[in-house]
């Protein structure tokens, strides 16, 4: 039984009119998961609402705007003296204007049924394999 | 499609040694789900963190001090003007000393195998029922 405090990290599943998602390719040079496929998202800050948290992450990092659609799920994660709760929304924005900050450096739309050859970050790996998991 | 505002809610589901799970009733002035079973917790306000929400509604409303577990689930539900996510983590504390505030009139330890007679909050409910639905 661990004793970490929490950090909760807030996440959007942009879908394009395809019902393809948004991924974005860890840069090398990142302390965690570097080379790994991602959301677009982060952590939310003290002081911040987790809305305002993800819109200003998402804008820094895909020059995105973007509309919610809703919860896509949760999932527990440690990162060194943390236990992180991602939380995973759903979104849509205009998608022909990704534009990456240093952070990543690729993104691609990937058929949700395609991932079994991409490199995800575990928690992510994990909450689509709960989610497959509804009867 | 609806541009609702998301507001965060974080509540435990606090087991005893023996499995149960305590939940309260809400008062009958309650001006949301009068009467019904719900989890302690309540809404993060802005400017604080989830933890730290969750730690101090828990103890307002039950006395009790808690040790997290980890997460049980996420389920979104929709509350006048806003889309609510529930977060729900998994808890323990000293089972011997709830102590209700003026929110919920009655508390008890109940057997997660006998809800079905309960009225609970539907976000509750939904979320019991997502979670059965893992393969």
């Amino acid at each position: 039984m661990t004793d970490k405090p929490f950090s909760l990290s807030v996440k959007v599943l942009i879908q394009d009119p395809e019902g393809r998602w948004l991924l974005l390719r860890r840069s090398p040079g990142s302390t965690w998961n570097p080379g790994k496929w991602d959301l677009p998202g982060g952590k939310v800050e003290s002081q911040e609402r987790f809305e305002t948290a993800l819109r200003r992450e998402v804008l820094e990092e895909t020059g995105l705007e973007i509309q919610l659609k809703g919860l896509y799920g949760a999932i527990e994660d440690e990162v060194n003296d943390f236990r992180v709760v991602h939380l995973v929304l759903l979104g849509y924005g205009d998608t022909n204007n990704v534009e990456l900050s240093g952070e990543h450096d690729r993104f691609e739309w990937i058929d949700p049924g395609s991932f079994n050859n991409r490199e995800l970050c575990l928690y992510l790996r994990n909450l689509i394999e709960k989610n497959k998991g509804f009867s």
